[in-house]
């Protein structure tokens, strides 16, 4: 019988740096291309990335995509930290399985699949259709109904949380299996920037009031309240950093322990991730605490509004592909960068070369800056 | 008979400026989509001004896109500006109607139809099959063999800059009539960065050294060049912002004149237009200045590396929406922001409101900063 300690150690296991073969052949590729070198700038680097991931020059193109969107509720909801109901991450939900969301909308544009997976949702689900509720769709695999308010005890025990990272995992297997070559993580709950605010301060190590933001757009008494309520949860629990699941239990949610397996599993199977949010952003500060090889596995869709956003890039020493004033979630930033990182890998698979397009290059000794 | 200068002024005469009500009404929509308010940030904005150009709420989806690259050899080549030879503007032609080049993969990607215009190459085409050479995607339409010197001479008499301009004009009509909803204005032409630079510091006020970049990567020395040549050409000609079209003979580019024509005819058209780099956006100063108005319609893809594209996106008023150190031309950076503006037009036209998805808004009278 396999422990989740030991299933999870199995998923760290598995992951391995990025290949540096793979790095200097596509980088040698970009340059014999017709066009000048380093033109495409950032494009050529994302290209150079997924070779690097994928260990194949050129890598394959990372489509189709399949977004996972992880929902659950938050126990320090209770605390008052945004005015939105908590049925709301449950309509929510209804809203992503009918296909009105922002997620649904961007992600047929893509031809990416929208998987919602209830990880601890505290609400009953609206009535829907049982075509919709019983579809692979939807995953419902509640740990809990929300996590509790870590301002009073930790929000979820060691098991619970290995649970939801487990059951993460199990999304992005699930996901790869049926065929996906990119992952896009996305995450809903009301109330959920407030755990992300105490993850990425205490993997950071920057103060509650640096990365603590407005979320959905609360005022300076909620901001302040909120604020108030991630310093009180650090200082009640002191999570140390060293140990990602115990931060998660403490301080996390359902949905971030959830996402930081989806994230260890995808960079294990060697499939490029295009990250979200604060939310996502969180989770992959402790996925990449667990495992920091798996970074190079991941592409940053942008640089949210939130606060939290610039210390965790930083942090992950990732550059962000967009930067749109976006804070929505749900994976709607991810899916906004994803043609992106998909036409790097277009750019090095199918430009023609210098030699093969018949185009002189400049003059042999000539120097060139880019 | 028409005249040049009245065709021209008939397609100035056309453009009008964005629809106010389609404005306010897209906003509003937007603020009842299941989102907090603002939550896509700039992605709202797009779609705000689509709304406003195209006068319909929800915008068209502008797709499908079509491309053309306007192709043109330049006069100060000679003067050494770039390690490039002239004939790679040609071969590049050639590696356009092949299919390998930047803009192919990714009109490809996104289902654009490229069209490469010759309105002014110097060298001959490579030998190439008939069946491209003969096709729609070739628009064959020299006004003269390449720009003159303009550190010697006028780049254009006035004549020749209206033919390409009209040209321009042309090009753009005959991709609406054949469906694009959605225009991306290239550019192709060794050394057509420096009199990018010299209309865009006739155009911004800004001096040769502040606007002249690498371009492909030129080292110290040739930029040092390079700047010499702009300045020279401005000190000879001191052209008249007031005249745009006389800006364009003096110190522009036949491909320059056509990007002009081919803005002002998509803004008449109110048809959408996603910029590209510099020389696109010298342009797209000498097109604002003969129709401010004409700015409603376009998307600035992104900001290039080359120092004139800041200059350029300030005095047109158009915030980037990418900005990956990009520096390619071709059409290639707007290409890759098309899927940005496609994705604003999606979520107004597509998303579910709060009321149709039975989704609970906060509280009334909870003040909110998004």
């Amino acid at each position: 019988m396999t422990t989740p300690d030991e299933r999870l150690t199995a998923v760290l296991d598995r992951i391995r740096p990025a290949d540096a073969d793979a790095i200097a052949g596509a980088r040698e590729w970009q340059d014999r291309l017709t066009k000048p070198a380093g033109a495409l700038g950032r494009i050529e680097d994302v290209s150079v990335r997924l070779a690097g991931l994928t260990g194949s020059v050129p890598p394959p193109i990372p489509t189709p995509a399949a977004v996972a969107v992880f929902a659950a509720d938050t126990g320090v909801h209770a605390q008052g930290v945004t005015p939105w109901p908590q049925e709301v991450t449950a309509q929510m939900v209804a809203n992503f399985l009918t296909g009105g969301a922002a997620v649904n909308v961007l992600a047929a544009q893509v031809g990416a699949t929208v998987t919602v997976v209830d990880v601890g949702i505290a609400t009953p689900l609206p009535e829907l259709p049982s075509a919709l509720t019983e579809s692979d769709q939807l995953v419902r695999a509640p740990v809990r109904a929300g996590s509790r308010d870590f301002t009073v005890e930790p929000a979820l025990t060691r098991e619970e949380t290995l649970q939801a990272v487990l059951l993460g995992v199990d999304v992005a297997e699930r996901l790869v299996a049926a065929g996906a070559h990119c992952l896009v993580p996305g995450d809903m709950g009301i109330a959920n920037t407030t755990p992300s605010a105490a993850l990425i301060s205490v993997f950071t190590g920057a103060s509650p009031e640096t990365v603590t933001g407005r979320g959905t757009g609360i005022d300076d008494v909620t901001l302040a309240v909120k604020v108030d309520v991630v310093r009180r949860g650090l200082e009640r629990h002191r999570p140390d950093p060293a140990d990602p699941i115990d931060v998660l239990a403490a301080v996390g949610g359902l949905e971030h322990a959830a996402l930081t397996g989806f994230l260890l599993a995808a960079a294990a199977h060697r499939v490029p991730v295009v990250l979200d949010g604060v939310t996502t952003g969180a989770a992959a500060l402790a996925a990449a605490a667990l495992a920091p090889a798996a970074r190079d596995g991941w592409f940053a869709g942008h640089r949210s509004v939130e606060p939290g956003a610039a210390a965790t890039l930083t942090a992950l020493e990732l550059a962000p592909l967009l930067d749109l004033e976006l804070r929505l979630g749900e994976g709607s930033g991810a899916l906004l960068a994803l043609p992106l990182v998909q036409s790097a890998a277009h750019i090095l698979a199918e430009m023609a070369t210098f030699d093969s397009a018949g185009v002189s290059e400049k003059p042999a000794g000539v120097s060139e800056k880019g």
